[in-house]
């Protein structure tokens, strides 16, 4: 416990700031899902730019956090865990981003069903991990933010399966060296953003430990 | 504001260690854009081994400043932006040498002219950079720091357009997947290197927001 | 040095700590090593699922190491070195376990003998690590954690030549680009593992001079 905790009270302001952040990550995960479901290319394309817009969104609000720790003296937990939080969950909506970019780039139109899987996984992580943030306010319910932190690790388990399965199965099946480029780029990108979601959830279970 | 900037007088060290930081990054890109530019292979690979020098004079600076910050409990700035700004200092020589490396070490002999723009939009950032960090000293000019900022985040977007277009190009128009490996990998690393300018002047922009 | 440090005794609990962190790393060098050597396929992959396990355990360690700075108000080196060097050991075993989750992933049979140089490599850059991070306890002899962070450094540079001739020399010789993918990204993973033991003898190096 910092000794620094005890002469003022907690600044509150952190809390709806990542509330915005997770909220971000939830949205920008339903147009994945959209995205990569989508047969229209003209509508693909409109959903891609629409990632990209929503990144800036994120990459606002993680400097207005970091802005906000360095004009902050006293913080409701460890600089270190908010400093962490901000940039773990801004990494989640780098690499959807950066799956979407290179679904873009690289003219990849028939996508396989582990894209859209790990697609859907994301959605699942951020769902949870919004839930974990909102319930960190108050730290009424210590046992809901467990059981969420529990669900986004079996969601990064499940995604890690699946990746996985894929890229032996792409390794063993495709013949076209440019294709396992472009698809092994594509989904490891999102099988990094479920990683980031359990990385996120174990900054915020250290919290509540220290807090709890 | 730290409150203990109220108890002594700030540490002025840090200021020409970022200058030479930023001194000498411009030094490399000046070599980089001379490497990718000459036709003699003999003067291509000696120009490549100077990179690999600066390379380490610059691991030696930021060995300096986390030294010297680990010594010093009153900063000029807030700690964290320090350790922040080195370390990204240090990401861009990393990633112009990681690309000479390349260049390098895949006996690629002919370069597409985007690597040359690229090298270009590296020389651009890092000259930019140099001016911000020397403003930064007296924060007399924080016009003069917000201006190099912008321009710095211009230069980063037309380096992403650049990338942007070359990767689909080449993977539209180029039939060798060895190629592409190669080709891609060593643009890679030139683009990330004027993102990692943008860091830095992002750095730099919160900075002042909290002296100004 | 930092001025609450003559406030407290200094807390002793992160030495088991980081000691306990370095045993696990040498362990799952052995294993790497035996594994990459091993003709037997159900034994490598017997192998493979043991380092998968060591890497949860690393994983558990760094969270305590974590959890630990949390709950910590006076540290005895730098809460920021504490934090980076449990990072960085956390980094090594991540990429020993990345090589060896893509070995059994991409169905390699034939391992190129540059791999098992370089997973000889690790084991050494493991065996010194845990040499000095034992030596770093009482601080009683500078110079032999001078020493093994010089070995340490030796090795690196070793690890990076055998990386260098090995891909200009799987670029002549490889026409196979599915090889070539998959070749690179398993020895890249075994020359980062070894760069991560350079970046821990570097935190080492800078918390002996801080309090030598």
């Amino acid at each position: 416990m910092n000794i620094f905790n005890l002469l003022a009270p907690k600044e509150k302001k952190f809390f709806p700031m990542f509330e915005k952040a997770t909220s971000n990550i939830v949205e920008t995960s339903k147009v994945l899902v959209e995205m990569v479901n989508t047969s229209s290319m003209e509508k693909r394309k409109e959903l891609i730019k629409k990632i990209e817009e929503l990144e800036h969104v994120g990459d606002q609000i993680t400097h207005d956090v970091f802005d906000h720790l360095g004009r902050t003296f006293i913080t409701p937990f460890d600089r270190e865990d908010i400093h962490e939080l901000a940039s773990v969950i801004d990494d989640i909506i780098d690499f959807i981003h950066g799956a979407s970019k290179r679904i873009d780039l690289y003219k990849v139109n028939e996508l396989p069903s582990e894209v859209k899987i790990l697609a859907d996984l994301c959605l699942k992580g951020s769902i949870e991990l919004d839930i974990a943030i909102k319930e960190l306010k108050d730290l009424k319910s210590v046992e809901k933010i467990n059981e969420a932190c529990v669900r986004i690790n079996s969601i990064e388990n499940h995604a890690d399966d699946i990746y996985n399965m894929y890229i032996a199965k792409l390794f063993e099946e495709e013949k076209d060296p440019i294709k396992i480029i472009k698809f092994k780029e594509i989904i490891s990108a999102l099988e990094v953003a479920t990683d980031k979601c359990e990385d996120a959830a174990n900054v915020v279970k250290s919290i509540i430990v220290k807090h709890a």
